[in-house]
C-alpha cells in the first residue's frame, strides 16, 4: 500500500519565547522537524512526505531538504492554513486514494520507527491507529463547576502520528470545519466513523516549551 | 494558625531501576528529598516536618537531617505503611489540632515555597487547596470499550502538596481504607466533603524514572 506522512509544521512557536518557530529550532545540531522526517524514511523509504509548513517558511523546509541530503523525490512542501485542520487539510490535497496517511505533529520529534510500524500495521486491519498513553497522575474532569475523580487507566493521553486509510481521512476532511476538531480523530468521528488506538510511547514528547527541548537532547543522547 | 508538612517517602522505587529508593537517589549532590524539605522550611521556618519513610530508611532520613544542618526540632521521622493511605495515616498521628496540613510525594522535589503559599492561603479561606494543571494534549477517556474524547480544558493533573485543614483531614482519616483512595483529596471527599483545586505549575513534577532525574536536573540549573 502507498504511504503518505503529512507532517504538519504550520504552528508558530510562540510559546518558546523564541523568533524561530519551534520546529525549526536546533536540536543537537539538527532543526527539530529533521528527526520526524528520518525517522519515516528509515520505516519506509517508499514514503512520500508531505510538509506543511508557515508560507513563509516554506523556502527554509526545502533548505533543510538539500542541506541534510535528504531524497528530494520523496518530498512535496505545502503551506499551512489558519488552523491545524486547514493544515491538514492543504496535506491531504497531495494524497492519492488507496493510500495509509501518518498525520504527524513535527514538533513530537522523538517519534520511532517501532510506533511509525505498528500505527501501519494495525491501520491496515482496523482502518486508524491513533498512538495514546494511559495517565500516571490523578486526574479530575471538571463537571458541573466540580473537578470529578476518574480511574486514571481509563484516561488516554493522545499523540501522533495518527495514522488513517485514506479512504476514511480524505472524506472526512471533505467536512465543514468545526472548532471541535482539535485532531484528525475527532475530524474522523465527526463522519461517524470509529477511531482505534494503539500504545505510544512515553518519550513521544511534543517539544514546545525550551525544557521541553532540554529533555529530548537528553533523549537522543540515551537513545 | 500551626502548619504541617506531611512528606511521603514510603516506595521502592521499583521503576527507577535502582537499589536506592528514588527518594534517596541525589540530584545535583543532594538527594530528591532534602528539595521539599527545603521548600517548605523557607516557606514557613515554624512549619513541624513529618517525614514518613521506609522503616529500613528512618535512620538514613535523620542522617540527612544532620549531614545538611536542618533543624532537628522541625523533625519527626516516621514509619510508612503498606500504601499510600496507610503511610499518610502514620504520618498524621503526628499531627495536633487546629493546623493546616500538607500532604506531599518527596519525589515532586521542583516543589516551590510560592506553591506552598498559595496553597496556605487557600485552604485557610476554602478548607483546602490540592494544586492541579490542566491538560495540554488530546485527552479521551474509557467509557463502555471506546475512547471518548474530552475537552482538554476541563481536564485537571493533580498535583501535591495536597493541603487541607486539620479539621477536615484528620476524620476523613479515621475511615477504613478503601481501593479508591488513590490521594488524599479522595479520601477527604469520601468523607463527604468537596475538595479545591488550585493552579499548579507546570515544573512541578514527579521524579520517577531515570529520564526524570535529568529533567530535574536541568530544570534546578534554570532556577
Amino acid at each position: 500500500m502507498e504511504k503518505y506522512a503529512v507532517i504538519v509544521a504550520g504552528g508558530s512557536g510562540q510559546r518558546m519565547g523564541n523568533a524561530t518557530p519551534k520546529q525549526f529550532l536546533m536540536l543537537n545540531n539538527k532543526p527539530i522537524l529533521y528527526y520526524s522526517i528520518i525517522a519515516f524514511l528509515q520505516a519506509y523509504p517508499d514514503i512520500q512526505i508531505v510538509l506543511v509548513l508557515p508560507e513563509n517558511y516554506m523556502a527554509e523546509g526545502k533548505s533543510i531538504i538539500s542541506a541534510h541530503q535528504l531524497p528530494e523525490k520523496n518530498f512535496t512542501i505545502v503551506a499551512g492554513g489558519s488552523t491545524r485542520f486547514h493544515s491538514v487539510q492543504n496535506g491531504l490535497k497531495q494524497v492519492k486514494s488507496n493510500a495509509v496517511v501518518f498525520v504527524h505533529d513535527a514538533v513530537r520529534c522523538m517519534l520511532t520507527v517501532d510506533l511509525i510500524k505498528r500505527c501501519y500495521e494495525q491501520t491496515l486491519q482496523l482502518g486508524s491507529a491513533i498512538p495514546a498513553i494511559t495517565a500516571t497522575d490523578s486526574i479530575r474532569i471538571e463537571k458541573e463547576n466540580y473537578p470529578e475523580i476518574v480511574d486514571r487507566n481509563l484516561v488516554k493521553i493522545v499523540q501522533t502520528p495518527q495514522t488513517f486509510l485514506s479512504s476514511i481521512l480524505l472524506p472526512a476532511f471533505q467536512q465543514e470545519y468545526q472548532e471541535s476538531f482539535t485532531d484528525e480523530a475527532t475530524v474522523v468521528e465527526s463522519f461517524r466513523t470509529k477511531i482505534f488506538l494503539i500504545e505510544g510511547e512515553k518519550n513521544n514528547i511534543k517539544v514546545t516549551t525550551p525544557i521541553d527541548l532540554i529533555i529530548a537532547e537528553n533523549l537522543l543522547q540515551q537513545a
